[in-house]
């Protein structure tokens, strides 16, 4: 029997690298993609000395010629998808008056518009098999939005919606869809150097302050064991010290 | 004293139309803005044989340049706006297999960054003055996503999103934002016709269990008589015998 | 034609007030409820003055026996209900482990509890009529958790699920129920003192920055005004400068 | 090393047996509380046939002496609770004018003052330890009232406040507190008598349309699991057929 086949869009970051080692060792072959899928080599490399199998793509998720190509040949040539999950960011803060339409249209194009791309794509193979996982990464301004955040709040808000929207249509077709909303910093380079640049030291912070990208992932693994009789559709996960 | 400003765009439908005699009668000059504004001659001299003051506008609310534009003849020809409502559609309903990524993103740059274009183009002229309205037309596809609502759902929530970081952004600078959710069918052609279409008789529908588009108008009227002590940011509105 | 019938349960506070002198102007016979109707005499006398017609009830809103009863007397005496206001508060603040079995049972009698009793009791009046509203008072505690506010949240989260499911339940019989969430300070004797004990000056607050209890009794009064082809469920209100 | 101690309130039905099996499974002693506490023999007895270690306690949740005399046993008998998961029901339907003040009273007793009752004094042990989990278990009431469920909706909307008030208390005083939203009907002796009784046949069901109890011991069991960087405060659970 060979091994279930997933896909992790937007690969290049922690939680992404933390999720496919997680699927890696969990006996997935681990299909990776990022803009520029050269990058991914150090990762891949990294999973197969573990014993994991791991292929790197050059996706650009914003464009459905890019999306729908890399999703044809994973099954062509690696197998049926099992699980798929979209975990591109896009974070900026500008006030919105000082919000451009380049800038908004970027960020909506990336945490948005790739989602669906994505997620149609992944829904379209899996729906005739009637068996998959869907998984959306999202963050506290999926849930509201904050100043600063007018551009990210408005398409992390689209992404939520969007996978509601597929977990309904999708879940009686036995596919999972699930929304997983990290409502927190995450432990990652970019988030210390933001630390960093507002004056504090991020090596003095507490710890587990700042959520380790692979409690992330562990919660994806969580979320795909669970059986069709009890599906989550969204979860929190935020450190024991956040206020909320 | 001269008349406030009020600018409706989307004035295109039953209750850009409905909202705009409101404003007429309560002795605003309203300019209204459709994408093809010749259409909206009738609406203008009903509205002036009311003894009101309306200018239409031919304003792609997708568009940067078309939006700054109309905004900036206003405040240099009619005067500084007061009250900017943005109350464009794009309601569509298809599964996400068959959402064409044209569809998804056509929706969205109507219902969601055309708000934006209007939103930040109005907090740019209000928030130095310390003085204004802007109000957002929602629907039940703002709340939760549902299926068959992916593309509509996803703009709307991003939409509502960004309205509660504007909101955030510029109730201290004394501009009031505020988003209406329609949670119902409003009474207007196309929702007849699509009750009809479902093989039903919209004239058999017992009285007040569609939406009277007056009573939209009448909403944003009540939340724009409100002092600044107590802002409404959100409500919703529904005909009594919906189910919800 | 006689004058239309208000009930304001938890008239004792500057908010209850308001609403009372609201609705007396608006042409309501107000009756005014407390647990100490004796103290009411000053309100009456005012209302009386500006040539309104107001009744004082002794009523504990915890006892069915009390409520069951104020309401018969009402209806029997002065006219059937148009529009029963229940405006009851009992914020405390406690952490949890400090919350004692019978602070917590308190508050939830008082502002939950009590909210049961005389929504439910207007409703038997009004449904068989098919005329009438039933309005809540809310806060921010009636929409999340916090930390100090166990007791308050849990009843106040209770009274907005009971508004919700009296809403959905009478809508069909032609009764306007809402729910109005004050997520703010309001500009009450009780308000400025906790100011003054934390070291504040309330006298050197901007103004506009407490709501003052009349935009409450106008929003009431604006949600009374709905006609029912588009009724509001729920609002919020809060001062311009709030921070949410 | 002694074995960690866990205490399931309301250990009488499917989902409280399942969550016993559960952990005392994954080494947890575990002690069960239901009003009377000889009923539970059989699955002590269960347990211990499968190597576990289970007490059986009879306590009155709606009391705070029988719940304080309960924890105190456990702390001073068996050992230090780690665990504290509070899964007490109280479904009732009727129409609001229907509903009893006894029955509004009783369901609020059950589904959230005992919820109180029961997470105050688990944290009252924990919190000086700074260790331990507190889990409620929810259903769809807890996040919106519905017709026909205005008391249950406003109980578990209570304990969902509440269950929020503590987590924020309780986080940073390292203490997980979660809660788990049922969002269907589980597989219960009382559900399918209940589709019976509404004429269809519980057998003939297709499979996974009910809960399995098991799911949701499951998911509590992954909640335990988390570490601290990353913890969820809550996550609903259905199965994949169901219509939301």
């Amino acid at each position: 029997m060979s091994a279930p086949v997933a896909l992790i869009v937007g690969a290049g970051d922690y939680i992404g690298a933390a999720i496919a080692r997680r699927f890696a060792r969990g006996g997935f072959t681990v299909c990776l993609a990022r803009r520029n899928g050269d990058k991914l080599a150090p990762l891949v490399a990294e999973i197969e000395t573990e014993g994991g199998t791991a292929y790197a793509f050059t996706m650009d998720a914003r464009s459905e010629e890019s999306t729908t190509e890399v999703f044809a040949r994973i099954e062509a040539d690696i197998g049926p998808l099992d699980l798929v999950i979209f975990n591109v960011g896009g974070n900026v803060r500008f006030p919105v008056p000082e919000t451009t339409e380049r800038v908004f249209r970027k960020v909506w194009e990336m945490a948005c518009f790739a989602g669906f791309l994505t997620g149609r794509e992944a829904a379209r193979y899996m729906a005739p098999r009637r068996r998959g996982c869907i998984f959306f990464t999202g963050a506290s301004a999926s849930m509201r939005g904050n100043p600063g955040y007018a551009a990210f709040g408005a398409a992390k808000a689209g992404l939520r919606s969007f996978a509601q929207s597929l977990a309904k249509e999708m879940g009686p077709q036995n596919i999972h869809v699930a929304h997983l909303v990290i409502d927190a910093g995450v432990d990652t380079a970019f988030v210390r150097e933001r630390i960093a640049a507002s004056g504090a030291d991020p090596g003095s912070l507490p710890p587990d302050t700042l959520m380790n990208p692979d409690s992330v992932a562990e919660a994806y693994w969580a979320l795909h064991k669970q059986t069709r009789d009890g599906w989550t559709f969204e979860l929190d996960l935020r450190p024991y010290a956040e206020k909320w």
